[in-house]
C-alpha cells in the first residue's frame, strides 16, 4: 500500500508529533499521505468521506480513534491500522516503539486483515437515520442513579424479559472488552460469531449476559415506569449519543452489512492482550 | 401510641384512599393524626419538621416513601412504620391487607423498634450542607454510558483503590437490596454492623464489593480523565440528587449520628423477604 | 418417521409407564419400536449402538437423559427427540402432557432437526481413548473444598492463564445452562458459534468467562502446586468421569467432527426457556 | 514478651532456615523458644496444646500456618505472629526482609493485638465433637463436578433458600480473603462484625452472597436429590477435612466464644493488602 489517509485526535501535541514521524517516514519510502487531524475527538459524529485513491487508514490515538473512525466511515471499506500512544488497548497494532516496522510492512503489502462485524440500530421515532457502532450499542438512562429504565427486551421478536435496570448493552465480540466488560460481561474472542447482550445493574437477582447469534435481532422499548411521568433513554453508539427514545418508543439492533477492515502487523494476538490485560494494574 | 403523622405520596387515588383508611380507624379508635400528602413525591428533598406530640410516622406508598421520610425528617427521631400499596418491599409491614390489625398494635403499643443506621456525606466543595441517606450514598456520571468517571477511593484516609468507572455505591445494610443489589453486591442483614462499597461498572477486572467497619470513613475524589476537560459527579442521597462534583473535589461518606427507627409489626423478617425476592418473577 | 429407539432412565416406574405409552401409540399408528431401559442411568458410560434400521432416538427422562444419549452413540448421528417427566429443561420437547401430538408429527415427518455442536476431548496420558460431550468437558479437583488445582490454560498454543482454582470448564452452546451457568458463566444461543470458557472458583479477582471461537482448541496443563506432592484432576464429561490427569499431564479439548441432531417440535424456542428460567422459584 | 513457641510447617529447607535465624535471635537478645516443626502441616488437624510459660506463637510458613495454627489451639489465646515465606497474604506481618526489626518489637512489648472471630460447627450426627475455623466451613461435595449437593439453609431457624450446588461457605470476616473468594464473594473487612454466607456454583441465576450478623446461626440440610441413593457431603473446616455428612443430616454453624489474637507488628493494614492484591498479577 502507498497511499494513506492519517486520522488523529486533535487536542494533543503528543498525537501532532506522531502524525509527522509516520508522515515523514512514508513519504520517505514513496508512500503518500493525507492528513485529517479534526474529525476524531472522543465525541466527534462528523461522517468520514475516504478519497477514493486511499488504501489504508491509520489512526493515531488509541483504541478510541480506531473505533470513531470505524464507525463514522461512509463511503468505502478502508482497512484500518492503529497507532497506539497511550494506555494498553486491543485494537492498535502499532506502538510508539515499533512504528517505522510497522510502516515497513505497510508499504510492503506484508500483512493480513481481520474482518470485524458491526452492529447497526433504528429507532422506532426515528426520521431516516440509523447508525452504525464497531463495539456497542447502549440504552442509558439521561441521568445515572437518579432514574431507572424500565426496558422491555425481544430477540427475533420474543419476550426475552423485562428489567427495571440501568440500561442494556448490546456488544460485538470486538466491544465485549469495552464497557460489556465494566457490566459484568464476558470476554469474546473477535472470531466467535456472536452478539452479547448484557444488561446494567438490572435490580433482579436472576440476570446473566446473554451470548446471541450474530445473525439475531434485539428489539429494546422504553417502558413507563409507575412513578415517571416522562421516561426517556439515551442511545450511544460507541460512545457517543445519536439518539434519545420516549416511553413506548422502540431501538432496533441487527448486525450491519457493513464490516472493519483492521490491518493485522504483529503477532501478538486477542488472547495476549487478554492475558496482559489480566496481569494489569 | 395515640399521636400519629401520616405522610403518603401525593400523585395517586390510591394513596389518598389509604391515608383516608387509616385517618378514620385512628380517630375511631381514640387516635389523632397530623396529614401530610405533599412533601414526599420520589425526588422531594422537603424538610420534614415532626410536631412534637408525634409518637410515630405512619407512612403510604412503599419503601420509597419509607426512605424519603427518614432522611428528610430534620428534628426527632420519630418510629415509622411503611403501609406498602404496591410491590414487595423491605421497610414496609404493613400491607393493605393487615392495616387494622397493624394500627391495632400500634394503638395498643404492641410493637418493637429496629434501629437502622444511616449515612452521612460532606462535599470539599460544599457550602455548609451535608446531607443524610437511609439507604446509600451513590455517586454518579452526569450522563451515563457516556462519560466515565475516574474516582479515587480512600478508607480512613488509606488509598483502597482507582478506578474507571460509571460510579461508587456507599450503602447502608438496609441500602443493600436497593441499588447495591443492581451493581452485584452482596445482600446485608440489617443487624450486621458494616458499611458496603460496590463500584459501578469499573473498567477493570479486579474489583469486588468490599464490606468494611461501620466506623470507616470512605473518601471519594474525582479525578481528571486523560480526555476530559470538566468532569462532574452527581452525589445522591437515596435516589435524590443534591451535590455536584468537579475535578480535584471530594465527597466524605460516613456513618450519621442519627439513626431510624422502623416499628416492627409482624413477625415477617428480613430473612423471609430476602427468600421471597428470591423466589420472585 | 417409522422406526424408533426408545432409551430411558432404568430406576423409575414413572419412566417405565411413558415408555410404554409411547411404545403403544407408535405400533399402534403403524411404526416400530426397540426399547434399551438399562444403558443410560446418570452415570452410564455404555456405548449406545444404534441398529441400522433406526430412523430417531426418543428418550424418556429429562435433559440429563437426552445429554447421556448424545454422548454415548458410537456408530450413528440419529436425530434425537425427549420426553421430559420432570423439571424444565432446555433439551426436551415432548412433556407428559403433549406426547401424543408430538408422537403424530414424528410419524409424520413434521418437524425440524437443530444441530448441535460437540466437544471432544484427549488426555496426554491417554491410551488412545479420547471421549465426547454435548454439555461440557469439565477439570475438577478429585475432592473439592480440600485441594486446589493449579491449572494453566492454552488456547491454540498460546497461554490464557494460569490460576489456582477448583477447575475449568469448557462448555458448548448447550451446555451453557448446565454447570457453567452455577459457575457464573453466561447463557448462550445454541445458534451462536462458539465455546466457553470458565473458570471454577478461581482464587483471583480478574477472572472471568471467555467465549472463544468454536475452531479454537483448548489445552489444560495440570501443574505442581508449591505445597502437593501428588496433585490430581478428574475430567468428567457430560457428569461422567471418564479420566485423571496427574502433576504434568494435559488435556486437549476441540470441536468434535461429530454433532448432535435434536428433533424441534414444538414452536417453544431457546429463548422462551431461558425466559421461563428467569422466572422460575 | 520473652517465651516464644515457634510452629513451622515442617517440609522444607527454607523454613526450617528460618526457624533458625528467629530462634538464635531471640535467645540472643534474651529470649527463649520452644519449636514445633512435625504439627502444622496443611492437613494437619492435631490439636497444638501450648504451655503455660508460652506467650507469643511465630509461625514460619504462610497465611495457612496462622489459620493451622489459629484453629489448632486447645488449651489458652496466646497471641500470634506469622512469618510470611511465600506469596503475598492477609494475615503475616513478618517477612524473611524485616524479621529482625519485627522480633526487636514483640521482645520490647512494642505491638498491638487484633481480635479475630472464630466460627464453630456442630454436626447432627456428631459422637461429641466439634471444630473451630479462622476462615470459613465449608460444605462441599465428596466428589466435585460429579455430584451435586442439595441443601437447605435455614437461618436462626428460618428457611432462606433451598439449592443445588457444589456446596456452601460460612466465611468469617478473615476468611473473606480465602475460598469466599474464589466463589464471588465480597472482602471483608476484619474489623467489621458479621459472617458471610456464599453458595458454591448455586444451580441457579437468583443466588447471591449474604452478610449476616456474627450473632447469627447457619444450619445447613443435605437434602436428597431426586436421582441419587447416597448423597454426602465433606465438612471442611480452614480446608482440613473433619466430618461428612449423610441425607438428612444438619450442620450448626455459629461464632465461637473463642478468638484469635494476631500480633499487629507493621502499619501495613488490610485495607493495604487489598490494594496490593487487586495489583497483583
Amino acid at each position: 500500500m502507498k497511499n494513506f489517509l492519517i486520522v488523529a485526535r486533535s487536542f494533543s501535541d503528543i498525537h501532532e508529533k506522531y502524525v509527522n514521524v509516520i508522515r515523514d517516514y512514508i513519504k520517505a519510502h514513496g508512500g503518500m499521505c493525507i492528513l485529517d487531524l479534526d474529525t476524531c475527538s472522543d465525541s466527534s459524529d462528523e461522517p468520514i468521506s475516504v478519497a477514493d485513491d486511499v488504501q489504508c487508514i491509520i489512526t493515531v490515538g488509541g483504541d478510541g480513534t480506531v473505533v470513531r473512525v470505524a464507525q463514522n466511515i461512509t463511503n468505502r471499506n478502508v482497512p484500518i491500522v492503529g497507532l497506539n500512544c497511550g494506555h494498553l488497548g486491543y485494537l492498535c497494532d502499532m506502538t510508539v516503539d515499533n512504528i517505522e516496522h510497522c510502516l515497513d510492512q505497510l508499504l510492503n503489502d506484508n500483512y493480513k486483515l481481520d474482518t470485524r462485524m458491526m452492529l447497526e440500530g433504528d429507532c422506532s421515532n426515528d426520521s431516516g437515520n440509523h447508525f452504525r457502532a464497531l463495539n456497542d450499542i447502549v440504552v442509558a438512562p439521561v441521568a445515572a442513579g437518579l432514574y431507572v429504565l424500565n426496558l422491555t427486551v425481544k430477540v427475533n421478536g420474543i419476550q426475552l424479559y423485562n428489567h427495571n435496570c440501568d440500561g442494556l448493552i448490546v456488544a460485538t465480540p470486538t466491544g465485549s472488552t469495552a464497557y460489556n466488560l465494566s457490566a459484568n460481561g464476558p470476554i469474546v474472542s473477535p472470531h466467535a460469531d456472536c452478539l452479547i447482550l448484557t444488561p446494567i445493574n438490572p435490580h433482579t437477582l436472576n440476570s446473566r449476559s446473554i451470548i446471541l447469534a450474530s445473525s439475531d435481532e434485539v428489539e429494546v422499548t422504553i417502558e413507563a415506569r409507575h412513578d415517571e411521568d416522562d421516561p426517556q433513554a439515551n442511545i450511544v453508539y460507541d460512545g457517543t449519543l445519536r439518539q434519545t427514545l420516549k416511553k413506548g418508543e422502540k431501538l432496533r439492533i441487527y448486525q450491519s452489512d457493513t464490516t472493519s477492515h483492521m490491518v493485522m502487523l504483529e503477532n501478538v494476538n486477542f488472547l495476549e492482550r487478554i492475558r496482559a490485560r489480566m496481569q494489569e494494574i
